[in-house]
């Protein structure tokens, strides 16, 4: 046993590496709940974009779709449900999970209304506005999740292509509302000046998620989501049209099938963009985790080695530091070549963290309008006795009569109750 | 095992309190690292100020003095050993961990040179700097220590009364090292304008930390501080003394002790508050763990309140979300019953959250300053290969020589890197 003594100053140096690890493993074990939330987000629009039309028209036609949509949803959802009672059962309490596991039970909250919304569709007891809201409530519970889930990570590559993957199933969430409010307008055959700053709002919203993720993604991602140009363009152009209709100048109610369409088509597409995502996320957990291993390894071979040699001569003089006061300076080179190594493990590995903790913050900066609008919203709740979902709507109608975006009201209303 | 069912929301709402108690409880192992921190740099400053004193003088009266003291440090240091072997032993990896580890290891190491500066410092083989500065840095790494220990702290009352007290262990270790730098100028008879400037720099980062300590402290912590006010008038008095010296205009080499004697005095009365300052803490620590197991005590009982109420009827009506997309509703209250309760927990659970992240935000920016200082000397050390020390060695100098505060310096510095 006493061979096999550590020193301290070692045994805290490898410990820290073994955090980094643990860190690492948990920040893969959240890219995979990402993309099975991302799944789980795609099966929904798939089924809100449905359900609206089936609402809006008078046949029954789509419900056979609409029953196989909910199915997939529901495969989604009890894969990412296996996944959270894993972790739950998994894992003990750690510190820093408290408001991640807040959200996860928000979300599942919401969840629970699934099989009572699909049939209130199914039998018509529901509105289309009404659907619509609960499933994109839903979907902003799951992202609001994942988003939290984020966080928490803490190596800057990762956390690069995550938050890419983030604001891109965020965006694609937009693209989805946007398909969802445009089925509403061409069932009408015209907009109202609310409904079109409301698609005004939603494409500036989905934009700067874009944006966010064009700054982070990695190159063959990137590509794929240029290749989507046309649709992109054809969407775009069935917006404009919309947005030139009125009470009097109204489009026919046949183009509903067109838009939906091509919103489909551009969803589907970026769903392959958020795979490519999903994947160089995986692979780039990979890859950190067998560098941080065999890091590690590298240095638990180091200290073997040191341990071994000064066993073989005087281990108490190199390394028993309880009883240190002894008068004997080490008489072997030994404790000098320790003393080297360690200094210069100690210094290579804070200037990485140092490193890592610059570029994690830059990454991060683009998570802080999220976050301002959550506290925003919840600060809301809090003075007004708001439920969370009519504080986003409050939120969301200030912020176009103003023509600003949400970002823009939560930190006007940060700043307001600062100054109180 | 049916009838223990616990549905999944409330599974995570329990589990997202039980994080928060965890994190708790790490917390308050914190505390007792800083109080044990505080401890052992309480007894470093005396070794360093009687250390110093028998270096400057030249006969051997202080040399028993001078073990004693060694000796109490020496036990001190084992007490903190004590605890960080538990420590690393009792928990695993803990993701939020790495920096504080790396630290750890950064001040065991500097540990290891005691012993040998204890034996340079007896036989007259160390300089009076030389021991003053190894001290001191010794001390600038248990402090960092600690600091980043507070680093993940979640629970805003505490962390107030924890930022107090590192900010008035800092302070005092400041105090510590105007009283070293002072021995040094009596026993000279004067300053030069370089050491002048030197002491006025430690005077003012001084105050800034017992600035941010009187911002966040309890109140008997308060009073006791100020009943220093005599102490520190005397100090000061001396300071501006040696503040009028020169080479040419020189005061009596008696007056060391007078210097040492008074300091001596402030710095354990300074030891006082940071004892009220640690019960406080210990306090505070306390009765937050006892009011988070409540409520989590209370949570429970609730939750299994309505699990036996339901059990005695239909537990799959209500609980059962695996198998949720069977089409009837629940026929009873209690699921009506049970999901207001959980809307309100989630409430209540998220703005408390979002009031502590508030709390926490504003309480942590009093430790900026101090990140800061420390980003900018690593950006020195890897930018000039320096060593730790003498990257701090030059920012102090630059402070100096510009009449600024290491903060400032420290800010130009990084300001500097981003525009390049």
């Amino acid at each position: 046993m006493s061979n096999n003594y550590v020193p301290p100053t070692l045994r805290f140096l490898l410990a820290a590496r073994r955090c980094e690890l643990h860190a690492l493993e948990s920040l893969a074990g959240t890219c995979e709940l990402v993309v099975l939330a991302g799944k789980l987000v795609h099966a929904l629009q798939k089924e809100r974009g449905w359900s609206n039309l089936y609402l809006c028209s008078e046949d029954d036609d789509g419900l056979p779709t609409l029953a196989e949509l909910g199915r997939h949803a529901a495969d989604a959802e009890h894969e990412m449900r296996r996944y959270l009672d894993d972790l739950d059962a998994g894992s003990g309490p750690a510190s820093d999970k408290a408001h991640f596991f807040n959200c996860v039970a928000s979300a599942l909250h919401r969840l629970e209304a699934l099989p009572g919304l699909r049939r209130g569709i199914r039998d018509r007891r529901t509105s289309a506005q009404e659907a619509e809201s609960t499933f994109t409530d839903l979907i902003a519970s799951l992202l609001a999740m994942v988003f939290e889930a984020a966080d928490s990570a803490l190596d800057p590559d990762v956390t690069r292509i995550l938050v890419a993957l983030l604001n891109f199933i965020q965006g694609k969430e937009l693209s989805g509302q946007e398909r969802a409010y445009g089925v509403v307008g061409f069932q009408a055959g015209y907009f109202t000046e609310v409904q079109k700053a409301r698609m005004a709002a939603l494409v500036a919203a989905r934009n700067r998620s874009v944006d966010v993720f064009t700054q982070f993604a990695p190159p063959a991602a990137l590509q794929c989501w240029e290749g989507l140009d046309q649709q992109s363009q054809d969407v775009q152009r069935m917006q404009a049209m919309l947005d030139n209709t009125s009470e009097s100048q109204r489009v026919g109610v046949a183009l509903t099938e067109v838009w939906l369409d091509l919103c489909t088509q551009r969803i589907d597409g970026m769903r392959n963009v958020e795979n490519l995502l999903a994947k160089a996320l995986a692979q780039q957990c990979e890859k950190r985790i067998a560098e941080t291993r065999k890091e590690l390894g590298d240095r638990s071979l180091l200290l073997r080695r040191f341990t071994d040699r000064a066993s073989g001569k005087e281990p108490s003089m190199v390394f028993r530091v309880q009883g240190r006061i002894a008068d004997i300076p080490p008489q072997d080179g030994i404790g000098r070549d320790m003393d080297r190594s360690i200094v210069d493990i100690l210094r290579e590995q804070t200037l990485r963290m140092q490193d890592a903790a610059d570029a994690l913050t830059s990454v991060r900066r683009s998570l802080d309008e999220r976050k301002q609008i959550e506290k925003a919203k919840w600060l809301l709740v809090s003075r007004y006795h708001l439920s969370e979902q009519q504080a986003h709507e409050r939120m969301q109608r200030v912020a176009m009569d103003g023509g600003l975006s949400l970002g823009d009201i939560a930190g006007q209303l940060l700043n307001e109750s600062r100054e109180d």
